[in-house]
């Protein structure tokens, strides 16, 4: 089937019936309905992303008093989680939930709008994106494949994630096998590690049976649910990796200019609004997952030392100016990111930070 | 006019074309019009709190294909800045928006919902109101008044203010006259100083004639707007007194239960969008304020001396303490909100203050 039979066959399902005559009556003529899917890249169920987004579709459907209704697939029910963007993008279905540097196959630019290691916080972040021209950058890029971003979730400051071992100095890094994807995967090879992509239901038996040596997936809530306290004893902070990482919804470009104006609307609240809810139930469920892994004694927490982190910038640094030299669309949108984080990184230095130094 | 007359004279005022049997095709029957007044207590245009409502009623209205139209009314254009919670409370308008800790004439433990000095940030205020029972709490306290709150936009962390002398001691705050509003200006108070509160039109004149000796208002964005930085030399951080502001969105309990289950779904998602978009706005343009205000060879930008965050903060808890004895309410939203503080902060340590320290 064309894209364009996948997609009038998907969407439009039902032209209600105001007859034309009757439309300013009738919700100002807006009373088509339509049916969409929508693909993830997250287990079925899984806390806080899929959860989530199955919110999210929720409330699209009680704003719109029924006319969007999204029926939702999670990773693997339709297609493979890592085919998400090439399912919406060709028009399989409508819509598809995810994180933008999982596309860096298709463009390398894309791990900005998820994160960059050594980057951006969430709240920095979301200003770049709104305000600081981040987000014409974002759909600049995925016009390309006839995809329309909306930043929607945000997990917050990673954990640097489960290690079988201390890590001590950069030495530490030489020879381990760690589940670590994009950049911060980039700089564990240049350390002398072996970067490993696992998808969230490997991690667990790849740590306890030594096929990995560690692993980060995202913070106290996610790993808890995986199991991984019960699989190393050693676990580091800060995510340097990821500090505030953006996930996103994507929407075929066609599908969306097909939808009514308070449809289109819809959608961009009810993102903006996963992006606000996602980010709390992280804050909230992180403590008290927290609370639970410090009280386990097989597990310690440690902080990454400074020799390590400081190494691991070198290396960051290395590849992002590597990647804007060979990309570029990656060096238009590593000037923006890079001007606006200096800015804010000053301003963050003197409020959030400030502030935040001064409990004991 | 009574309650009941006004909400119905101010809420429905089209029960459009769609007959009962129709109801079925035209938007799930929900095809009943609203116009609504909302008061702000904000000055006309002011950048960010007032902008980002403005931005939020088109929001509702474009998602709502016209059927909630609200006009938007800035403080002192149809009541008081400081009757917003009276005017909506009584049904004379619809909604209203302004921060919580303005009512503490009303039930002081409304404070709680805006922010406690040495409390919470933004992340972790988010994380307490939806996911740690904060938000049952404050609409349990607002359903006295017959209001529904939305928490709906914040600023984050706040500057400490401008000051038209040095503060190198907690002894350098005695006879300070300096405009700071709640529990902040009663902790000054404790420290030999005078809290006035004055209106955002007064703060300039009030300064620059030296009716009063130090301002705090918001932060670079919303202080370089009011030209605060040519009426004081000293511009200190952190912002102890308001760590992460959230502002409020409220409804007539009665009106909102007159809307249909889309168009409150729509408010939903509307004020949570204008939670995560006003912070992003404030994030990005206090960066962009920053810049220039540090160019300013007449302004010096100054941290706090840690005995006099220690003092204050010792002043806090003693203010808090009387609060929570003399006030049953309080004592119950003190007793959630402490007892989750405790637990995010040990998370925000590991994880955003952490990370951030990573940065030279």
């Amino acid at each position: 089937m064309k894209r364009r039979d996948l997609l009038t066959a998907a969407g439009a399902v039902a032209l209600s019936g105001c007859a034309a005559e009757q439309a300013a009556d009738c919700s100002a003529g807006n009373s088509e309905s339509f049916s969409w899917k929508m693909v993830t890249t997250w287990p079925p169920g899984f806390p806080g992303m899929q959860t989530g987004v199955m919110r999210m579709v929720e409330q699209i459907k009680t704003a719109s008093a029924g006319r969007l209704k999204i029926k939702v697939y999670a990773g693997g029910e339709l297609v493979p989680a890592l085919e998400v963007f090439d399912a919406v993008s060709r028009g399989k279905v409508e819509m598809g939930h995810g994180a933008a540097y999982y596309w860096k196959g298709k463009t390398e630019a894309a791990q900005y709008f998820t994160t960059i290691p050594f980057g951006m916080t969430v709240l920095e972040m979301n200003g770049w994106l709104h305000f600081g021209g981040g987000l014409e950058l974002y759909r600049e890029l995925y016009a390309d494949f006839n995809l329309v971003p909306f930043p929607a979730g945000n997990t917050g400051v990673q954990m640097g994630g489960w290690f079988n071992r201390e890590i001590n100095s950069i030495e530490d890094l030489k020879g381990l096998r760690m589940r670590i994807p994009g950049i911060g995967g980039e700089a564990l090879a240049r350390a002398g590690g072996t970067p490993v992509t696992l998808p969230a239901a490997e991690l667990f038996t790849s740590l306890q049976t030594g096929v990995i040596d560690a692993s980060e997936w995202v913070g106290p809530y996610n790993d808890q649910a995986l199991g991984l306290h019960d699989t190393a004893r050693y676990y580091y902070y800060p995510g340097w990796h990821e500090p505030g990482p953006s996930l996103e919804g994507i929407v075929n470009k066609t599908a969306l200019a097909s939808l009514p104006e308070d449809l289109r609307t819809i959608i961009e609240l009810a993102t903006a609004t996963l992006n606000e809810t996602m980010m709390a139930e992280f804050t909230a469920r992180n403590a008290f997952a927290l609370e639970d892994i410090e009280n386990n004694p097989e597990v310690e927490i440690r902080r990454f030392p400074d020799e390590v982190l400081e190494k691991l910038r070198g290396y960051v640094d290395e590849i992002i100016s590597e990647l804007a030299a060979r990309d570029p669309r990656a060096a238009r949108i590593n000037e923006s990111f890079q001007a606006y984080k200096s800015r804010v990184a000053r301003w963050t230095e003197i409020s959030e930070k400030a502030f935040l130094n001064t409990r004991k």
